[in-house]
This record gives structure tokens, sequence and C-alpha cells, in this order.
């Protein structure tokens, strides 16, 4: 697949790049940037690329912002004026091995405090599959609860919002047992909103037929709204399947509509994980990802 | 991947066959085989493999039976012994174009004729997906609302049931705007039940977490209830990641009680897409369904 024709507007080394909006264009004020977009930039070169194409955010992974040091990257976003969106990720709560629990909670409050750090208003959770072995997904997703309730506390006093994840039902089994919109406000629902709040992923929810509904359940719980676009066939990797705005089957305006209908006006999330992408030029890509957004994803009205 | 050893319990070419239930096993009586799942079988040798194994009822497709001829497929299986499960499928309901939409409702009412004519208590239905170049979800599930309305009243007369089969969300976009049980009882709910049922296929819904709730709520209007495994790594085509009963993550004694809880005592249907079994000897494949669906399937209270 050649990435320049088929993904970006922008051809990859074209010798003269198309006008970007100025970095005042007020209809980017909520763009973030989520850093796997443009995964061969390191944090510099991403923090750089930002300030450069006047995006005012970014979402960031706990991986990289370790390697760099967690208040060494705090300090590189503050000072280049940037907001950080939410850092991604906590989770994986569902091993049912007393020693992997506990693990996986104390790894969660970790990310707790290095969101608290980066001043990240939100930790995106991506709650875990079915345990090994285990075809017992109630008991999975009680055990999500508990877990949950066991790290609420410790996430309130930093003034950190767990964001449950929903994702798409094709990875139930080996990412996340969440798999609506509904089922994580069941689940939210049971704590402070400041506390448990809910992420919209297009990619994750566009299919739901209770869609519309339960995005105006969520008010007041939307943490974070993150958009890419679900696309045909799929990767050989799923995970690497996310399409870039426009590309594919996610009705955005509709979305964007609901969820501010909802009351959310916080930043808007775009993640794309494809290795296209990958192998393009950043700058194309956030070039293209800035016209995409600007046309199909920010409300129109 | 090694057929053998992967996903048939019986090694194909095996110099022992392991011996198989008696023909009357009457934990066979409602197993049912869809002959999706031992695709190399013309019809002849799938109503005879079927008698040889103490199978008593196969679920069909249209087209091999048409072309066989739909009359003398049914008095072929008739005159084995053999009822009809199901037969697969009427649907792809979603064309926006008037010509196409009227060619899919006129192809549908002949699929009742030919489920009439075989005696099949069912017509599975799976509705279509998005339109060509939409992203207008509620619009095509309407659509498939106002196509069903059209539909019933030709099924109604002549008692055939309209199986909706809600999809994995996976196939949204291409194949089924029909995600959820819910959403299919939201919509089966119009009509009687006798008229539109839905259908409870393992695959599809094992990962909703309203999958009880909806089971139950589903009692008098299961049309069928279909079996296979959600196994990863998915196939390359989607479509063929229907696993065998007991590779995967589904909980089959859990399904199996909900649905028998909704008072559904009809056929239990092993359906399987899977180019590994299609590689398979049948006789092999059909040992291998029959133990699974003893050991797994079957209610064992």
């Amino acid at each position: 697949m050649s990435v320049s024709t088929t993904v970006l507007d922008v051809p990859s080394g074209a010798p003269a790049r198309v006008p970007t909006p100025a970095a005042t264009d007020p209809r980017l004020d909520r763009l973030a940037l989520n850093q796997k977009t443009t995964d061969g930039w390191g944090l510099e070169d991403l923090v750089a690329g930002c300030v450069d194409a006047g995006i005012p955010a970014v979402g960031l992974w706990r991986e990289p912002v370790q390697a760099y040091g967690v208040e060494r990257a705090a300090a590189l976003v503050r000072d280049a004026g940037l907001r950080v969106s939410s850092l991604c990720r906590g989770g994986f709560l569902t091993a049912t091995d007393p020693a992997a629990a506990a693990t996986a909670l104390a790894d969660n409050r970790r990310a707790i405090d290095e969101a608290a750090t980066l001043g990240a208003p939100c930790l995106v959770m991506v709650v875990g599959g079915l345990p090994e072995g285990s075809r017992d997904l109630p008991g999975a997703r009680r055990q999500v609860e508990e877990a949950l309730a066991a790290l609420a506390p410790y996430a309130a006093e930093r003034g950190v919002q767990l964001a449950l994840e929903p994702l798409h039902p094709l990875f139930c089994a080996d990412r996340a047992v969440l798999s609506t919109l509904g089922q994580a406000l069941d689940l939210a629902e049971r704590f402070a909103p400041e506390t448990v709040g809910v992420v919209v992923d297009a990619y994750h929810v566009w299919w739901d037929p209770e869609l519309e509904a339960q995005v105006a359940r969520a008010a007041g719980r939307i943490a974070s709204y993150q958009v890419c676009d679900f696309v045909l066939p799929l990767a050989d990797d799923p995970l690497l399947s996310r399409g870039m705005m426009g590309d594919g089957y996610v009705d955005f305006t509709a979305l964007t509509r609901a969820v501010a209908a909802a009351g959310y006006d916080g930043d808007i999330e775009v993640e794309i994980f494809d290795r296209a992408l990958w192998a393009a030029d950043p700058r194309d890509v956030v070039d293209t990802v800035k016209r995409r957004y600007v046309e199909l994803v920010v409300d129109p009205v």
C-alpha cells in the first residue's frame, strides 16, 4: 500500500507543502495529538511539532514518558505552553493470581502519580481481557470493579480522574472486558464523577446501537473524547487498524454533536495506530490530522 | 498450522478412529450440523454423513440448496429422516437505491419460499452493513426495520419465522448493522414471536455485558441457537475466524443454561467457518463436533 496516495492528503516529500492553518487558528483550540499517532517522534520532536503546527495539547503514553523522565517530560510540555490531554494508560486489572493482581494495583498507583506529575486531567484505563485460561467473563468484570474501588481513593487524593475506556468487542478476550459505554457508565457511576469518568473513543463505540443514549447519559463523566476511524479490511494486527478520520465508517459529525450535547468541552484527541502513518513523515501526518479534524471532527455548528 | 494437532481431536487419517457415540445417543438429540462446518461435503454427502454420525438435523445454505434443487433437497433430507434446523440466509436489506432495495425484498421472498419448501422452521437474517459510501448507521437501521415490516406478512403466511441474527460489532460496517441481542429484540418485538425471532449465535454475542439479561428477555423469540468459538488471532478473513467449541473464549455451559432457562429447546446448530476444518476430512470434523458438543455445549445438568 502506498502511504502517500491512500492515507495522507499531503504526499510525503512533496516539494510544496500545503499551507497549514495558522498557529492561532481557533478551530484547533481543542485539538490534542496523541503521541502514538506520530510514533516516529520522540517526546521533544512531538512537543516541537505540536508547537510548530499550532496544536495546543498532547496525549502521552507512560513508556516514552518514563524513558524521558516524568518530571522532565512535565517541564518540557509545560514550558512549551502545551496541555497534556490524557495519559495512556492504566488498567490491566484482571489477573487472578494474587501477586499479579497486587503488582497491577501498584503499577496503576504509579500511573496515577505520573498523571498527577504531568498535569494530565485523566489516566486512560484499558481494563484487561480474560485472565489466562479463563472463560469467566462476568468474573473478570467483577474483578475490574473491585480493583477500581481499590484505586479510586488514591486517584481522588491526587486529583486524577480514572477514565474507563470501553474497547470494541473485538478486544474483549485479550484487552478489555469493558465493551460498551453503557457498561463503563454502570461501573463509573459507583464513584464520584471527578474520580471515575469514561472515554468516548470513536473507534471503539461507533457501532453501538445505544451510542446516542449512552453519550447523553455520560454527561459530566466524559473524561476524554478520542477520534480515529474504523477502517476495513482490518490490519493483520487489529490493534493497528485505527485509521485517519474520513478513511472509514465513523460519522464524526454526529458523534461530536452528541458529545457536545452531553456538555463535554475538553480536548479532542486524535489517536491513530497505523503502520502506514508511522512510516510517513510525522509533519505530513500532522498536516492531515489538522485538516481532517477541522473538516470532519470539530463541531461545524 | 497443523490442522490435525491444533483443531481436531481425531488426527485426520489416523489408522484407528476414536469410537463415536452410537447413532441413537440421546445426548445428540438436539445437535444440528450447519453445512458450512463441513464445506467440502456436497448435500448428499452431508445428509449421509449426518445419518452415519447420528446427527438428527442439518442447517442448510441457500446457494448449495438451489444448485441441488430446492424440492429435491427437501426430499433428500426428509427421506433420510433428518430435520432442517435453519436456512441461511436472508437479509442484506440496507441498499438505498430503490431498484436494489426491491431486488433484495424479492430475493428475501424467494428465500422464505425456499425455507417453507425445506420445512426449515426459520430463515436466518443477516441484515446487511452500511450502504456503499454511507456513514448513516441509524438510517441503515431504520431501513432494516422497514424492510422487515414489508417481509413479515409474507413470512407469516408461509409459516416461516424470520430469525434476526445480531452479528459481532466487528461486522457492523460490512455485514450487519444489527449488533446486539438487545437491538435485535427491540426490532423483533414489533412483530409476533412466531413471525420474527432472534438467533443466539455464541460467536457474535459472547462478549455482551447484557448477554444474560437479553437472553432471558428473548424467551419465546429464540429461533436458533448456534455455536462455535471466538478464537484469536483472527483469521486474515475475519469471517473465517469461527473456531471449534473449546478452542476459544466462549463459556458454552453458561450460555446453554441461559438459553435453556429462556425456554429454548430446539436444535443447537454447530456453524464453524474455518479454513483448517475445511481442509480436514469431514468425518473427522464431525467426530470432533460431536465430542465437543457433548462435553461443552449440551446442558450437563
